[in-house]
Order: structure tokens, then C-alpha cells, then sequence
């Protein structure tokens, strides 16, 4: 591999609270070390479509507070082609990129890594994504902001008059991973907590809110993240009904209001941390890592470690504490 | 009817944001002007139940920040009996309350109205209820701030990252009324909106749709009053998804959470002009009333008017200007 | 004059919440009306300067949410001057700009109606200021969002532990105009307003708070309006330490972030009822007119009038309510 | 030390965003494991009068999401007097409380360590305070909710329209620590941060000003840690503008809204595991310790070792990055 001269960056998958602070971080770290830099637009469609812009320091003023993405994410079918994939170095040559900083998930990583290996070009990868679901990482871009959208929520829920017969089923992002069912849960005071990870029977789930109907709670929350095997908040509530018709269920479904929203300090500074360290690792010859946060430290892991190995993320601590408190 | 000498307060229906604000108004606007003040929990269960407590000014302090409301609701059927009435007059007597201020929607006016009739009780309502569907009043308290909610919850909508054939679809309350759904569809700038009131076909709505692809829209979002004729937001998106089925739809239930949060700045403001206005009509000899707001002036309309009174509040100017800037 | 074929829209002076919504009302209005239209950038100097760009409906996309104005707004000296009019004259008929829109406080007026009157041009005011100051309507744009933003703020600092010897000052927007102070204190419920329009001697403040403490208010918070007499909240804090040393006296100086923020759903229905209504009467020959909230009705001033008028805005029976609440 | 049969509770010092959290946690996990519980109001004053109360699970539902603390604090300088501490424990055992858990900062470390070191009674203490500046813990209880405040407010002022000779100076928390200023800073984009720990130069500030205005930056945002040598936002805006007299200047002095609001997802979470980790410690008989976060897990300091350290939290990288990426 040659020296770098010009690295761009990208945004891919679903969007996440953060992307803009991180983006601003590689723009901002990268003309400050002397590197030239652009955005590719609609993540690897871009990069097909030459979709690219040349990047200065005022082209990512004022973004840091934004939601979403300015660079936009976009599925792409064409990049899992070999086609696809020479259209884009192609691209990447003409414009003289030599560098990349992927800012996307599982998916992002995995086109990533095998367009690096391919092409030998240097690729780091930051995960974006609310999910909190990847290995490296003890955050994942978004999943905090995420997280406070949610209880936000359930806070407006929780002001609604009382009464002892009532149960609000409230469905949250997570169709594999249950961390922000679980975060929110704690952080709301629900009363159950309904993951994809364990299965949990609504016969189960009745006995938990008949233990709180007869310590007296006036009303009681019940999360449901949307991979639950039960079929979502709906498919919950439905069941619950069918055995006890006294319920008086009501349904709110978060939806994609989860991934919007002004980014938290906490995603902010984040994304500004892994947008900076991934220029350096670049820049150190440090290729096909992804960037993650170890406690209060940056590290680097292999792009391809991170890829095979899954984190079982669901603290069983917290989810023994959510049992105690709730 | 003799001279008024301790005034009940009470709050009944679903509850909405502002009533607190309401509630400390007439405590202490009562006081102030020499008079005791109760307050009464859960509504007419509470009357009849005697759940019943004496207020002083301390009893309201630190309140009108709170979703909800501090004297809960409840429904109660047996308040629609003869009996029901007797024994909730019976305790009224018990406790010296000579005169009520009745805080929500119309079944809790309706309630006022007989029960003020039949034993000559002096009686003032406020309109409390987000769904601000009441006659007599150009906004009912709770009505800002859900529409407030609401936005803020289409805002983030609008945050991800955007492509050509992504649909959103978002439930808001209204099951007879669409003035939510009018107010925050033009607030949030909605493609379209879904209103009970009116009985739009779905293909109406693909051709409005189609319209705005046609201009480049990137995405779109369309608020569905639950009361919408085709089976609320996820009745619109699974029809819209048989004609055209390359849609990526996404389905928001705003639910409950419409009820809750610290109120507005208008609703608090209402809330206390309209429980100081409460107090100073009973005071003043107008019973059977119900406090309103028209233009920036406190007005009172006779109860059994603005109970049959059906108010058209759905401005047709609004809902043309709602097409001409989407 | 002429048939109009081009309407320009500017925001000057101080902005406010809600420009946006305004700014995107008369864009698309214009054009779904068939007509031409520009954005001119930071106000009158843009015009002096040419600063001044086409829009069509995609200009204004994802704007409504947005706090400030698109368009900026500056200071403009040059503008007093006949020079300053004259290029910005030649400037807009070179363009073919034949109409105004201005968004703006008094200062925007007296420009617009000057330049009107001098150059035959049909000039349109909206009234976009916080303060809420202005002739010929109820609400001026942003002043919604700004007694929200107050009573965000103050809510947090009511949070805070309470004992009985504390008082916060909390300074608000307002130099000649108590309008903020007045409703952001009956919302927050403080204990006192101090406002620019009423002289309230420090010892009148102190018997109120005397009254409160002896009353057993665990904390007492000040509302002072920047134009109190007294030389503003740590002018106030100043003058209570010096009488009663025993107060632990804590300043708040909310500034420019009253300004800001994301506009309420009130504002933005305002503000596009307002540019929707500006570009309609701009055609139906209504110049030299200012569009206003009167109650629910969009009613239009003559620009000279809303000039020469000062509304007392102040209204004395929230003023009265204020007292008995508090 | 004998066996624990009743754990108490309190909170002391300035109040932070979290606290309630950890109340309820500290209550519930007693009470699980079989342990009476009391809570004691208004801190270490509340000891001494004996303002106590047992406390059941009901005590603290509902409480998560509130600002502030149920318990109170006050400050009290009785209790650093044998004759204090000696009523304070008399009361103590009148009720059979014989375990602590101490929220609060420094100070009620210092009072915690002597009392459990006097009367033999075990002690934990737990981090809770907004100014994340003990040592011991990677985040005290409530530093994250005020940095959210502080860059909500600081967005605010960012929307405001931009020219380039305003230059806006935000005070925030800080007497010693500027770890709010720091992460504030970074997150909200800030051009220059000013902290107590650093004694930066007017002229040096100037020069980074200056140099933002020559990269043509359209409004520059300092921030001010009230514990800044020059002074706090006032003493700075003032010595820039002596110097820089064209310069047009705006000061907001956050103040105390910092310590409140709703506390965020990420101090629910941290005050439920501190006030769980703090009953479980004590319950094992690990006596005068600290509960603390570090990256991921809940650890146990010594109270003398987190009394006598001090850790430098303003992170070099950190401060290092702000320069580079503002």
C-alpha cells in the first residue's frame, strides 16, 4: 500500500443519532493532519454512482446537533457484485481516494472488509448504529441517544392517570438484540422487559404483573423489543388479552422516531473520539480495524474478529438488577 | 341555591396536560378569595367512594410543571345511576362542598350537568381533553401540548437518512376528531394527512403520493388519526402496500404518550386562567357553565349548549393550506 | 402598479422561531399560485449587496423544524440611507422581483414602509419577534417558543434541592416589552415578576418574598425582565443581598438561547398561516399591510398604523392572576 | 460491627440529576434482600433533627424521572461538631438504623468517613454530583444529564443568525473542575473553552478567535467555567471586548437549570446499579467505600484513598482533540 493522500468517508445502513459528529471528526482531523478528504454520498450506491464530494472544514459546520446523517445511507445490491465493486474503486482512483472511514454496522463492515481485502485499500470502520449489537465496542454510536429517546417516552406514558387494571405495551427497536429494551427498560422502571434473547412466556409475563397487581401498582409498562418472539407489542398484547379479558391494554410503537433525534453529549463526543481516532489509525498503517470504546478508552480491533465473534452484550447483571428494581 | 362556602375540585375522563395547572388555579384562587377548597381523586368514583381531601395552598405547590394530574381519573359507571348520585351528593354534604369545578371532556359535562340539576348544585366545567373537541372554546386544555408531542416525535421521523420509496406512517389520538392530526400534519410538514372527518380513498392518497415523488420528495411521511376509516396506520399501509407493493412502509404508534409530558406554556397559562375564571364564575352566581377561550378572552357558554352544540373545529382554510404547502 | 410576477421573502432584525415555517409558506404559496420567487439573504444588506437567490419548493424541504431563519437576517445601516434604497431598488428590478415579503420587528417595518412608499413596490410585513411587542396581533412569531424555552429552563432550576433562605434570579428577554416575563412567570408560577413596564422598588420585592416565607415557600424564583429598571437580575440580586445578607442568592442569565431552539407547533402553524395570508393579500392589492393573529382569525393592519400604535400588551388581568397564583 | 438489620439512606450537597434513581435503588434491593430500610431528608441536618422516615417500596415508585432529590439536602454545619455527630447517632439507634448510604461529593465523604470511623457503623458512599470531579469513578451521578443540558441550551444559541463580528460567552458549572466545560465543549462544537484548571490568556483567546474569523467562522461560542481565573463569562466578555471593541458580545450565565431536569438514560442506570452495587457491598461487609464506574463495571474504592486523591479527569486527549476538531 502506497501512502495516503486523500481519505473520504461514508455513512451506511440504517442512520444513527452521532453519524454527523463523527463525519465533522474525520473532515476536521484530516485537513488539520494534512490530508485531503471528500463524502460519498448514500453510503456504497454512492461510491458506485460517483456520488462524491470534495470536503473542507466548513462543509461540516453546524452539523454536530443534527440527527440523521448528512451524507444519507442507502441499501445497495450492486455492491455485492464484482461489478459493483470495480465500479466503485474505479471511482475511488479517479478521484485520487486512497483512504476510507465506513461509519455503518454487521452489514457496512462486511462490504468493507471484503473491498479492502480485494482492492488492498485501507479501511477503518466506526459502528453506527443504536443497536448496540457489535463486538469491540461497549457503545455503538447512537445506541445512547437512542436509549433517551425511549425513556422519554415512557415517561409521557407513566404522567397518564392511573388506574389498577390498565397495561401499556410499548414496542422498542431490536429485531436480534434486546440492549435498548433492556437500557430502556431499567431506566423507565418498567414493569417487564420482553427481549428477543430469551423467550419469555406470556404465562411468565402474567405472573410478573399479577405479583405487581397485588403489591398495589397503579399501572404497569411492559417493553417489548420488536424481535420478541411473541409477535412485537401487538402480538403481546393479544395474548395477554386472551387470558385476562380485564386488561385494558394500549399499544405505543416507537418506530423510527428511535433513530432521529438531536445526538446526546455522551454519542456526540463519542462520534467526534472514533471519527478522530480512525483518521490516526489510518494514518498509522493501521488498516481493516473497526474503532470501539473500551471503558474510557479508544481501541482498534480486527475488522474480521469483529465480524466472526458476537458479544453477548445482554448483561445478565442488569437484567437480574431490572428484576430486583422493577 | 344558599351562599358558597367550600368549592371541590375534581378531574375525569383521560387526562391531559394542563390539569394541574388547573387545579392549583382554583385551590388557590379559592382560597384567596376566602373560600375552602377540596379536592376530589378519581373523578366521580372518588365523589362516591369519598375520596375526598381538604387543599391549602401547599397542597398545589410545585404542580404545574406535572403531566397528568395530581387527582388522578377513573371512569364510573355507577355515577350514572340514581344511587351512584345520591351517594356522592350525600358525601359532598357530609363534607360541607357546596359547589364543583369539573375539569374535562364531554361524558365528564354531561356527569356535571344532570348531577347539578338533580340537587341544584352549582357547578362550572372546564374543557380538559387533548383531542380539543369541544364547542365553546377555540382550544381545550391539553390540546398544545399534545400537538407539541406529537411534532416533536415526526421531527425525528423526518431525521433518517432519506430515500425515494420510504413510507411513514404515524398514528396519532383522534378516534372522532382529526384536530391533531391537522395541526401537527401542518406543523411537521406531512405529505398527507388521514382525518376521520374526511373519507379519503387510498387511492386519493397514492395519487398524492405519486404527486410528490413525481417533484422529487426523497421520503414521506403520513399522519393517520386513529379514527381514520381505514383501520388507523397500519390499516392505510398495508392497503397502500397491495397497490404498490415496492413501498418500504413504516408504521409509528404514537399511542398513549399524546397524554403525557409537562405542559405547554399555553396550556399552563390556560389551565390557570380557566381555573381562576371557574372560581370567579361560581362566585358570581353562573352556574351550569363551561369556561372557554375565544380569541385571547375567558368566555362562559351555558352547559347544555356547549353539550349539544357540535363545533365543526376542522378550519377547511387550515386543511387547504395543509395541501397547498406539502 | 403593475401586475406582479416575482415575490421576494427576507428575515431581519433579531430572529426568531418560526421564520422558517414563514419563509417556506411564501415559497410554496407563490408558487402553487403561479408565481416567481426569491430569497433575499440577510435582510436589507443582501438587498443592497444582490445577496439574492431563486427558490423553488425543494429550497425550503426539511425547514419547518429548523430554529433561525435560512435566510439570516443582519444589521443594515446603509439601508437609512437614499443611496442604500437606491441600490437595492435597482438590484430587485434587475431580478424582476416586483414584491416583498418582510419578517421582521419594528425596525423591518419602518424600513419596508419607507421603501415602499418611495419606490411604488407592494410590500407585505409578517411580525417575527420574540417579544411579542407588536401591534395588530395577539401573538408575533417566536414568542411561543421562546416563553417555552423559559419555562423549560425554569423547571430544571425548581428541580434543584430546596431550602428556605434561596432565591433565583432569573433574567428573561425584554427591554421595553415584560411580555416573556409576564407569561413564562405565570407558567413557571414564580413567586415574583419583575417587569420593564411597572417600577417595582426592591422593598416591594422583598415583602413579597417575606409574605412567601413566612407562608413556608421553601424557595423563591424571580422572573426580571433585562429592561427592569433595577439593572437586571444581578442588579436586583445586588439590591436583596444588600437589605437581607441572609439570602443565598443564585443568577440565571438565559440570553440568546431564547432565541433558538426548534419553534413550537404554535409557531409554526403561525408562521405558515402567515405567509400563506402574506402572499395572498400581496396579490389581492392589500400593500403596505401587516398580517396578524387576531383570537383564530388572520386579520391584516396598515403598516403605518401598526407603526404609530403601541399596544399595551401587558394584560392586566394576567398581571392580577399572576398575584393571586403565585 | 454487628449484624445489619436496617440500612438509611440520604442525599447531600448540591443536588444532581440521578439521585432519585439511586434512592429507589438502594430502597428496593434492601427490601428484597430482607433488610428494613429508612430514608433520611435533607442530609446530615435531617440526622441531627431527625427528620426520618421508613420507607417502603411505594416510597419510591414514580420517583426515576424526577430532577432533584425526594430526600432533599440542605447543608449543615452542626454535624462537623461532636456534640452534631453524637445526636446524629443517638437518633440513629433510637430508630435501629446501623448501615449508611451516603449520596452526595465531597464534603459528605469527609463527614461520612469521620462518623463511620467514630461510631463504628458501616458506611457507603456513593458519587453524586454534576461536576464529575472525585476520584474513584470514570462518571459521578449526574454529570451526564448536566453536559445534555448544557449543549441543549448552547444549540440554542447556535440557530441564532450568524454574522461575524458575534461572539457568544456561555458560563457553566465548574468551581474547580471544568470536566462540564470540557465535554460540553467538544459536544457543542465550541471555538474556545476556558477552564479553571488551565489559565488561558485573554491575547491567547483572541489569537483562536481570530483565527476562526479568518477561516471565515460566522459566530464563535466560548465556553466559560465558572471557575475561570478571568472572572467567569462576564470577566472574559469584558476583557475581550476592552481589547476587541468592535466586537458584539452576548453572555448566558446557565446557572443552577444545570443541576436539574430529568435525569438521562445513561444517570437512571448508573444511580440503579451504584444504589444496588452500594447495599451489596455493605451487606458483604465491604465498609467506608466508595461505588464507582469504571468503563463497564461497578467497582469499590476506599473512602480514604477517593478522599486523599485527586485525579486529573481533564482528559489531555480530550482537550487535545477540542483544539483539532473546533
Amino acid at each position: 500500500m502506497s501512502k495516503i493522500n486523500k481519505i473520504a468517508v461514508f455513512t451506511s445502513g440504517g442512520d444513527a443519532p452521532g453519524m454527523n459528529a463523527c463525519i465533522r471528526a474525520v473532515v476536521r482531523t484530516s485537513l488539520y493532519l494534512g490530508y485531503d478528504v471528500a463524502g460519498i454520498k448514500q453510503g456504497y450506491q454512492g461510491m458506485i454512482d460517483d456520488n462524491i464530494e470534495d470536503m473542507n472544514r466548513h462543509s461540516v459546520s453546524n452539523i454536530m446537533q443534527l440527527g440523521g446523517t448528512i451524507l444519507k445511507t442507502a441499501r445497495c445490491l450492486a455492491f455485492k457484485t464484482p461489478e459493483g465493486m470495480q465500479q466503485a474503486y474505479d471511482n475511488l482512483k479517479k478521484r485520487g481516494i486512497d483512504a476510507l472511514v465506513a461509519i455503518g454496522g454487521d452489514g457496512t463492515f462486511t462490504g468493507a472488509e471484503r473491498f479492502s481485502a480485494t482492492y488492498d485499500i485501507p479501511v477503518v470502520c466506526i459502528p453506527g448504529t443504536i443497536d448496540n449489537d457489535l463486538f469491540g465496542s461497549d457503545y455503538t454510536l447512537g445506541f445512547d441517544t437512542a436509549t433517551n429517546t425511549v425513556i422519554e417516552a415512557i415517561d409521557k406514558i407513566r404522567d397518564t392517570a392511573e388506574s389498577h387494571d390498565r397495561l401499556f405495551f410499548i414496542e422498542v427497536m431490536g429485531r436480534d438484540a434486546g440492549c435498548i429494551a433492556l437500557r430502556a427498560g431499567i431506566a423507565s422502571g418498567a414493569e417487564a422487559i420482553m427481549l428477543p434473547e430469551k423467550d419469555t412466556a406470556i404465562s411468565d409475563l402474567i405472573d410478573m404483573l399479577e405479583k405487581g397487581a397485588a403489591i398495589k401498582k397503579s399501572s404497569s409498562i411492559v417493553i417489548v423489543a420488536e424481535g420478541d418472539k411473541n409477535g412485537g407489542a401487538f402480538g403481546v398484547a393479544k395474548k395477554v388479552k386472551e387470558t385476562f379479558d380485564f386488561y385494558d391494554t394500549k399499544v405505543t410503537i416507537l418506530g423510527h422516531l428511535q433513530r432521529g433525534g438531536s445526538p446526546s453529549s455522551f454519542d456526540r463526543i463519542l462520534g467526534s473520539r472514533m471519527g478522530y481516532a480512525a483518521v490516526k489509525a489510518l494514518i498509522n498503517g493501521d488498516y481493516r480495524k473497526m474503532v470501539g470504546l473500551r471503558g474510557n478508552e479508544i481501541v482498534l480491533t480486527d475488522l474480521k474478529e469483529a465480524l466472526n465473534e458476537h458479544e453477548f452484550k445482554l448483561e445478565d447483571d442488569l437484567m437480574e438488577m431490572a428484576t430486583v428494581l422493577a
